[in-house]
């Protein structure tokens, strides 16, 4: 007889997940990038070299680096931040952890318990407000506008919870390319944002996964570039211009954070492999790959933009980004996006509906579409199928492909 | 001014680490293996096929495998498990993790509450005390003896659980290659921890990480092949066969627990290439592998109980393992050893001291010497240098290498 586990679970324990059945066929979810821009020969001749060289040194953990991970890599993170973001900083101060995912944990588990506040924006990382939630921590949403969050916003904001007596553990923002929108806040309001948090004594918690995905080649310096005082701790990772199967993310902070975070990573070191092969395909490499990908991914994106032009019409809204890999749709009214995407992906054409991405109180009318992993004619194909799945569900768009339906 | 995050810190926050200055001179810590084992050039080859016919697939989050991990490597682990441990079982039912430490952390938050409580081996991996401590579980510890778990004593324990009316949440063994013991659990003890767990209606979590690394190449089977009611959950790593900077662990239980920890697994995935590079290594030379460093490490131990004998003389006691990376030794009365730990690693000579890894009475008595990783010559020059050590703080050995001190 089979043992029954289920009185020895926690009071709300989920059923068993159902098992993996393989990729959506039109997959416009999970932050993928595009199979053909992996380099993957120089990625092969790069890890070569490094095992050759380094390999025997997995017998230890950490190889000879300690828990900060691997030094080269560390090395190349500091010269990447420079180049790419503006910030002055070396090997010492970055701490290599398994994704950017486990950066986001290491901060919230350092500065937040239950109860606390933090300001985020409004429209964010679906898996921030999860985290944040399943942490008990309270998320003061301010608002975004074309050039990502409005400064009189987060004055209100940070000047409505000094009236209440709370001081927020962190202003959260992806400010370079924000995550879904890929709105990139402007030099002034980063400066503003300074002054507002330096003001109030909180410091900023700047998530820059997607920074190095801009069309224009070129972005303002990090919030932590134009911070001398230690307050901004600054995340990123190799997911999204690399590739998202290698498990490697960064934080940059001062000591008297960066080394408690040390403290806390207690998974005794992050992938060893992928740490050697990354430091050893090396940053000039990676700045001519990264030029590569992003004119790969705006012709996507361009692609993308005509097809839901062309099978949604005027009835959609969106701001074509300056970077990234997904584009921020307003569907019209009457759509709500968590039956679309329901509806949509019992179909095969998978898209995160808006209300897992956005406080806005209009969250349901939005759809996030990831546009770097399918080929362009997917991109097509998908479009279109999901704008007659959404005509059949919601009666919009009445006309697609100048056709009427 | 540097920003004060102090204020912001929750009560208790340890100061940051110091930072990272090296491996000590005399290492016998941390559980690292031999470097001159690790097949660098078989390994090597195995990568550059791997990302020759995959290498691309990084570009999507978990390869093409879903969140279980790498399809090729969950089943090299089910054969490997059929194979070593005599479980039935596929990669269907394999969850592979970073590390054998997220094993545990996904095992435990999937049955653990504050306030709850486990049955543990009274002498253990230093990581389970600790781990559940954080996590508020009292711990019932049973005694051990020269074959492992004491059956007497668990079902003295369950018996007084029950008494109170307190059904704890798991039985914890190492039961093969025990961690710091090094001790086989024999096949009549396991068919009678099975008897007791099921009239208790207590799950076992059996933790396999060192069970490969014995040196006759044959143990008993695994708690969890001897099971045909899913009540064991079973976790390993090749942390120890190949090398612990690779992050790979793996959890195998039947879907109603194993697909609990795949929905708690939220880290998108464990890292790729160390999962490829080891998928395509294959059982085979892993099992020629795993011979060769069985040799070799019975060698070091051989070594080191020979430096012991010299140095140490009947002062200390100890039973030679039959696998394993280390020797789990009781110096001698008026030896406190986190002292002598302390003292030691100050002068490069780094053991664990007894009370991390034992919940015993006379724990402070005890040190774990990990002898894999240093040479030969350094074991030597390392168990001589702690003799003296221990001599010079505390009195004893008298005698060492046949000279009065």
């Amino acid at each position: 007889m089979s043992f029954d586990f289920t009185a020895l679970l926690p009071e709300g324990t989920p059923a068993p997940a159902n098992r993996w059945s393989g990729f959506p066929e039109f997959n416009f979810v999970g932050g993928h990038i595009d199979n053909a821009t992996v380099p993957v020969d120089d990625l092969r001749a790069a890890m070569d070299r490094a095992l050759a060289r380094e390999g025997a040194d997995i017998a230890t953990y950490s190889l000879r680096s300690g828990p900060q991970g691997y030094r080269p890599l560390r090395d190349f993170v500091a010269e990447k931040l420079n180049r790419y973001a503006g910030i002055e900083t070396t090997g010492d101060d970055i701490l290599l952890t398994s994704g950017s995912l486990q950066a986001m944990d290491l901060v919230n588990t350092l500065l937040l318990e239950p109860g606390d506040t933090v300001i985020v924006e409004e429209t964010n990382y679906g898996g921030t407000f999860s985290k944040l939630r399943a942490m008990g921590v309270k998320m003061v949403p301010v608002a975004l506008d074309a050039d990502g969050m409005r400064m009189d916003a987060l004055e209100t904001a940070l000047n409505d919870l000094a009236a209440q007596g709370i001081r927020p553990k962190y202003i959260f923002t992806i400010a370079t390319v924000h995550n879904p929108t890929g709105t990139i806040l402007p030099l002034d309001r980063r400066h503003r944002m300074l002054e507002l948090a330096k003001a109030h004594s909180v410091p900023i918690f700047e998530d820059e996964c997607y920074s190095d995905i801009v069309w224009a080649n070129e972005r303002p310096p990090a919030l932590r570039a134009l911070d001398d005082s230690g307050m901004v701790i600054h995340i990123g990772t190799f997911s999204k211009t690399v590739g998202p199967a290698l498990r490697v993310g960064y934080i940059n902070a001062d000591w008297p954070v960066l080394g408690r975070l040390v403290a806390l990573k207690k998974d005794a070191g992050s992938p060893a492999l992928e740490q050697m092969m990354l430091a050893e395909y090396g940053i000039d490499r990676f700045d001519a790959h990264v030029r590569h990908c992003n004119a790969v991914l705006e012709g996507k994106l361009d692609a993308l933009i005509d097809a839901v032009n062309e099978h949604f019409g005027t009835t959609v809204q969106f701001a074509k980004p300056p970077g990234g890999i997904f584009l921020w749709m307003k569907l019209p009214e009457g759509v709500t996006t968590p039956r679309l995407a329901a509806v949509a992906g019992a179909q095969g054409v998978a898209v995160n509906p808006g209300p897992d991405w956005s406080l806005e109180g209009d969250a349901d009318r939005w759809i996030r579409i990831c546009f770097a992993n399918p080929p362009i004619e997917t991109i097509r194909a998908g479009v279109a199928k999901l704008a007659t799945i959404c005509q059949a569900e919601f009666g919009v768009p009445e006309i697609s492909g100048n056709v009427r339906r």
